[in-house]
């Protein structure tokens, strides 16, 4: 079995999470509360930065130029996709206005530095598979609603939940996937030892369900950085 | 005014939250559960690791021979402590035994995945401001220890709690201390705009905060890793 | 006067010797050695892959998403240029067969890492003043030639020394030359000193300079890595 | 055989030209110009300053708190020695004033830049590989010094040559030596390839030759970074 093959089949339980947050599931059959869609698109666009960055530090230790040249790639969509998809959705006039200026969730600061400081100074297999799952989580996700979500869906392609299903659903992400996928495998050939690298993926895994997961509740941090105003 | 006053005096709220926080009280009081004072050190153990491949990171994008040869002495004294105190503490019996291998806790990878990040990605000032809060709290911490932990003290200089307090308020970790923060003081000099400095410094205080805060009530993941076993 | 301005003015004396030497003159009417071309074209396709590593660097550390992304689709198109444009150019059988495994020459050797370690180590502002003459001078140098080669470009569009031209004088490639140039205006932008920059462009301009020099010359190691085999 | 073991054998006939080198013959027998040492001292004062840069990347990137710790502490001593015995032997008064400000000669820049990239963008076992020749080559001409270079050591422990060599054939640094050798081993142990460990122990090796060849003939760049100033 390939590497990646056995990464999926290891974090079965949290996908199934995943498949069962309410996020999600709201999401899919329309009833999620736009403000909280909001809230995850302003951290998703926090996270894109910081995945883009992780990425090109990969392909800057990518072990030859076609693979540079995926993951270089990949940067460059990270941030076509943060100021295309977003900016579209966040200025489309179907969600309601931003509360304030955004900032990172607990989870999402979490993910993003665990990726740049993985891309940064582990091994180039080990980045690799770290920044793997929210390539293929989120296309196996938006395969699965564009099949179940109908009730958004056939509201129309301009609701905003079915431009994020088709998005994330386009043929060429799943490319992206497929190709993604096949560098990890390559990476970890001819590794006598792959638990980094498993624990690199599941760690992701865990952080994608998170995300979701905080993004419904969200999840704020127990102190301000600044001090609360005197009243 | 220097940054660095600046940046302790808009982090005063985060400061008193520390020096309220249950974990450090009863460290003082000589109260604190052992197997507490265990997961804490366990987590820094993971903690230490990382937080020298920021202070190396940073060595490697000093402005200068002398900054970098701190930063490079600091990354190699976290090793240093992590192997003598920890091992020690750990190994001296009075501390019960490992539930098992630890893992880090969310705050702990988030905080050292951040600091790992900001280093490799940040500009250097962003970077130094934010391994400074290491330094800096712990000193305060402990010279505060130093004056009001009597019953810690007064235990004995072989109690772990008592070793711990005496190796933080060392004169030589006071004098890194100043260094670490004429360093930063002098990257902030001729910056127009040091609010990511401020950010950084902040955001570093408040993950010191819930290291203790998330230590005593011994933080985990919502899902594990690997799938629970079957019964 | 921009920053770009000046360094362009700043590094005249290495324009005109890079508009003298007689690599670019004997390509412009076409007497180049196809040995001496196929040389400079394995040495460029080792520094392209460097140089990609450099721009993902750059990306990694580019102060905002916009920025973040032309460096990595700049990355993205060093990779495209060597598979493409070289491919094309080495496989024609326009010019002579290798000679053997092509390895570094002193020159690209040195100029790739520069690059690679200023983006890696440097200040942002100036790991992108590094980076921009491989971008300006080529364009220069294109549009120079495209008015000026008659003998070569009237020889036909297959040519490989029109090719040659027509890549580095396409619209497209202009267009990035102002991006880069922007982006280092900006980063510039606001810093007291700009002297770092203003050696590293020069720096950068004069291995331009030097690496058609050496290919000219096939310029090798004094001594090769390997003992010599035994007679 | 070991790993280095093997790579030592392999640049046997660089370690040849190196003990053969004009340089170390007259730094042997005292008749070097001083000129010429302190050249040599001001390029490897830049040297130095990126060696340590280098060092403290694969710090950042070993694959543990031991070896971290190593490197950290070498990055620690490429700056001791340079504030040290460099400023010791320049301030002695025993060699002649500067010239003006010193720069990097093409290979100065090309050797630290080659280190940093490396150290940047290879796989760890690579980038120790590379790092490693100027611990050995350096203890190794030393103790053969320390030996042979009677003129030298008998015109007094004063004279600049003297302590150089003393410096390097110091039992603390001959200890450094086996520690980085064993690391290297280390790294090396389990990988089905070291062809790209071995590349770069040999090229590192072979600018340690270039270096003190270049040094003597205070090699320079065929253009000025600056236009010449009119007369």
């Amino acid at each position: 079995m390939s590497f990646t093959d056995e990464a999926w089949e290891r974090t079965a339980h949290l996908r199934a999470a995943i498949d069962d947050c309410r996020f999600l599931r709201e999401l899919g059959d329309g009833t999620l509360d736009p403000g909280v869609f909001r809230h995850y698109l302003e951290q998703d666009e926090i996270y894109l930065a910081g995945y883009g960055r992780a990425l090109s530090l990969l392909a800057s230790r990518a072990p030859d130029v076609a693979s540079a040249a995926f993951w270089a790639s990949s940067a460059h969509g990270a941030a076509v996709v943060e100021t295309a998809l977003h900016g579209d959705l966040l200025g489309s006039g179907a969600l309601p206005p931003a509360d304030g200026p955004a900032h990172a969730s607990p989870t999402t600061l979490g993910y993003v530095s665990y990726l740049v400081a993985t891309a940064a100074t582990a091994p180039y297999p080990v980045a690799a598979a770290a920044v793997l799952p929210c390539f293929w989580v989120y296309a196996d996700v938006a395969r699965r609603l564009a099949r179940s979500a109908t009730a958004v869906l056939d509201a129309g392609a301009d609701h905003p939940y079915a431009r994020w299903v088709a998005a994330y659903d386009a043929e060429e992400f799943h490319t992206s996937v497929a190709t993604a996928r096949r560098l990890v495998d390559e990476a970890a050939e001819g590794l006598g030892d792959v638990r980094a690298l498993h624990e690199a993926f599941a760690t992701a895994t865990r952080y994608e369900f998170l995300f979701w997961e905080t993004a419904l509740h969200r999840e704020d941090w127990p102190s301000p950085l600044a001090a609360p105003a005197p009243a």
